[in-house]
């Protein structure tokens, strides 16, 4: 790693294999959720992602470098975390508010990721790149918010009633 | 997974198993920074972190459950995606923007599980566990913050300075 462009490469890397892997895991994801709210969220961010994917292949033929060539293990730890919540136990609201525990999880890892990299394109002057990434973080942020309002709204008050007396009580 | 007590019961161990990782991964992060004030947060953010784990085992004495038993899977993944940074040639500017980038991605985890265990504890009506989780919260936010304010003011511009002509022609 000896220059910023070649830093900004590797992290590009990175989010590319990340997203990748996201494409795999949110359609298992969305198969589990019993609340349709967050069944038709995680679907509509697969769409999303599949788009951030392509809008990656552009940035990368933008600064002339491949896309792929890195595995990201911060997400295939994510991953491996979000099938646990999923195996542990048949679906349910409480699963469903596991579910977007983890999915809130993947979110911020991209919403570091892609802050850093539209910060460093930004200084490197690559606007063009620097614009797509912007553009993704964005969409990354506003998943995380959905996610946030369906937990707020409708899947804890749901788990919280799935949760026998003492999650009741605690509804007063 | 039954009861969303139990759900919150597992959030906490893995960010309790989260922050004991954390704790043998920053001094190894600290140790290869160049510049001085990156070296410094990591150390005051390894303090902090050593305070969290004692919180949380507060907070599970608070809730009656015990803080081990879990490994946070995301946690090694993100300390991996570090260690890549730390091995990819001699500490150098360039490789400061790159542990800033990865120490971002640890503070966005935990801001994300933080956030999520807050909420369920205060809607569950523990209301001490959620203060406690609020705080380590807020810290969390404010390490982020600290970051993202040493690669603005000074470890991008020397890493642009260390990147050869192209890096330093995009200074200007």
């Amino acid at each position: 790693m000896n220059t910023m462009d070649e830093l900004l490469e590797d992290m590009i890397q990175d989010l590319y294999n990340a997203e990748k892997q996201l494409t795999k895991a949110l359609p298992k994801m969305a198969k589990k959720c019993t609340n349709d709210d967050l069944k038709k969220a995680l679907e509509t961010h697969l769409k999303e992602t599949e788009g951030q994917v392509e809008k990656l292949e552009q940035v990368c033929k933008d600064l002339g470098i491949k896309p792929t060539g890195k595995v990201c293990k911060a997400m295939q730890g994510l991953i491996e975390e979000g099938e646990e919540v999923l195996s542990d136990g048949k679906p349910s609201p409480i699963m469903d508010a596991g579910i977007i525990g983890a999915a809130q999880k993947v979110e911020h890892y991209e919403i570091a990721g892609y802050g850093t990299a539209r910060t460093i394109a930004d200084q490197l002057g690559h606007m063009k790149a620097a614009k797509n990434l912007e553009q993704i973080l964005e969409q990354e942020k506003a998943a995380d918010a959905k996610l946030n309002d369906i937990a707020m709204k409708s899947v804890n008050r749901e788990a919280m009633q799935a949760s026998g007396p003492a999650g009741r009580a605690s509804l007063k």
